[in-house]
């Protein structure tokens, strides 16, 4: 069977099910450094188990053109994951819920504003980062990689994603 | 008395003593999602001492000019900060290392690239976040704000920040 996966809008509501939309806006602006900052706090909660946490960058070197097919998704059991670009880049990515299984139909794709980053809530099903653009940089929180933290599931059915 | 910072240029060896300069380059370099990523690993340890972390962003309304008088300097106890460029600008920052006491003598001042993102050590005293430009947002990956975790200091000192 083939599935086309569309993607929607991105939003912190339609996101919810699957991690936090890191964005400013919303409630949780305040001031600091005396009046020279505004502050957006705690737009992203990051997850680790008690395991340590790391800060990393990962760089485009081929680019995804889409259609893509999608041949599996992978899920981190022990930790949250949030990618931010470090330029404006559009970005779509694919979620399924937290479950311990998944299957072709529980995926949802969105497509971010450019600006907007995502941190993928612990255990959340996800395909592994696509970028349209070689050299297009992103910033990851993570946990640190010491014991094995990467589930894979791959997919029977051809499952397509196109663009907006 | 009147101290007179002038920054030096960043690099990981010499802020080794504060904190971790997140960047690409250097030996954590291997190959993600079939090829298609260049991933950076471990470029700054998040350490919270068990806490949560959280990551938000922060938005410069009003711009320091130099030179700049540094009124005081802060330090978070219970874990590492780090702030992060989410468009291409320069940094300067002024630390002084994480010992119970700083004294003006102690501070040292870096420039960043404008790519370069930084992350504080969990007690290392620096100068509250400056940005050179209007709107220029920085992400923050740090611990969640439960407990007080702000220490500060003030200098009877004059230290002025100056250019390059």
């Amino acid at each position: 069977m083939t599935i086309t996966l569309k993607p929607e809008v991105l939003t912190r509501e339609r996101f919810a099910p699957f991690g936090d939309v890191i964005e400013t806006g919303g409630d949780h602006k305040a001031s600091m450094n005396d009046g020279r900052f505004e502050r957006f706090d705690d737009l992203g909660a990051v997850d680790l188990k008690g395991g340590k946490g790391a800060i990393g960058i990962v760089r485009c070197r081929v680019a995804t053109r889409l259609p893509y097919r999608i041949d599996k998704v992978e899920r981190h059991p022990l930790g949250s994951q949030a990618f931010i670009p470090l330029s404006k880049h559009r970005m779509i990515i694919v979620v399924a819920p937290p479950e311990e299984s998944v299957e072709a139909a529980d995926l949802r794709a969105f497509v971010t504003n450019g600006r907007q980053g995502i941190n993928y809530r612990r255990g959340t099903w996800h395909m592994p980062l696509i970028s349209f653009e070689e050299g297009q940089e992103f910033l990851v929180v993570d946990r640190a990689t010491e014991a094995p933290n990467c589930d894979e599931h791959s997919f029977d059915d051809d499952v397509m994603l196109v663009d907006e």
